[in-house]
């Protein structure tokens, strides 16, 4: 789904969703179309995901030379085994997860301030028990830190995510996979079958 | 470093690394450029990855189309926060993490027969515990749904690796932030005290 088809709710999980995974994957492609993808800790705010990394890096070369990127935040919740919902055969065997795929440009955020406020909130997300001098573009300590770090934005043009927890499933399979999880009782399964009844088209 | 230049100890590590992880991201970029990155299920077998989709798929069209990809893998071990070394700056809040990263062409499997065999890998590595009848492209339950799926091979051109775990601190930081990681005892933070060890530069 396009981002403005989002509904308030909608907007609401996806933050929840990405206030709660620590990294994500960016997706940038070289002048010869090769891709090239690269685990990256980020922070979601005000709409944009933030990055950062060396400006002599790789990664910030190709962005610099080609700026559309693409930005997936990824959480595996459960694999479905096959026999959850049929004896025989491999076929049903799947996974359920949240995922997030944001498209945009990569611009490089050059301003202190803006920088300083960012790494506040990466901090805040990363490192909520505190124990650090407050980040601040004027405080000597952090000033030509600041500056000698990248950080980049990507203000998303669209946005898509898929949570997949067994939405196309039949009545009767969705109450066997349920089943099936319930009596596994793995770490995330009655997490796993929290969302399965809540994103049920039938019930929702 | 790539892939030449593994040693067979680095070959049976990525190898362990890859089979112990569900999935990864594939990355892609179309005509116009436009990277895509994808979460899949994956194996990692003979020395390439596997992963499997819809035929009628968008991003099996873009492969035609561009062939070029790569596929990463990643895992995140601890988040490291400043003031196990710092009682002051924020600078050094990191994180620790494994991360392969493969470049290659992607192509159809279009055999069923080996179809059936990359599915059976990925069943022992997704469902261990079995529960299935064997998949055998001669077995008529299975034939005609081997077919209306899509396998993709990538056999990799070049394979990256950054298993991250302190190796460029000073002794001095690697004490505080192993004590650090000690006496804070997470679920993955004894294995992760193991890892530094194991990739400390001054005792390899």
């Amino acid at each position: 789904m396009r981002r403005q088809e989002f509904q308030i709710e909608q907007e609401e999980e996806l933050t929840a969703f990405l206030d709660g995974m620590s990294y994500g994957f960016l997706g940038t492609s070289d002048e010869q179309g090769q891709p090239r993808v690269t685990p990256l800790n980020f922070v979601y705010t005000g709409g944009s995901f933030y990055f950062h990394g060396s400006h002599a890096g790789g990664k910030m070369e190709v962005i610099r030379r080609q700026p559309k990127v693409c930005f997936t935040v990824a959480d595996e919740y459960a694999l479905i085994p096959s026999y959850f919902s049929d004896p025989q055969l491999a076929c049903p065997a799947t996974a359920y997860f949240k995922s997030v795929t944001a498209f945009g440009k990569a611009e490089l955020v050059e301003d202190n301030a803006e920088k300083a406020a960012v790494f506040t909130l990466f901090m805040k997300k990363l490192q909520p028990e505190g124990g650090y001098a407050p980040i601040d573009a004027a405080d000597p300590r952090y000033r030509a830190r600041l500056k000698g770090v990248a950080m980049v934005r990507i203000a998303p043009e669209e946005i898509t995510a898929k949570f997949k927890f067994g939405q196309n499933l039949k009545d009767e399979e969705r109450t066997a996979v349920i089943e099936g999880l319930s009596a596994r009782g793995g770490g995330r399964d009655p997490e796993t079958i929290e969302l399965m009844k809540k994103y049920c088209p039938y019930h929702s």
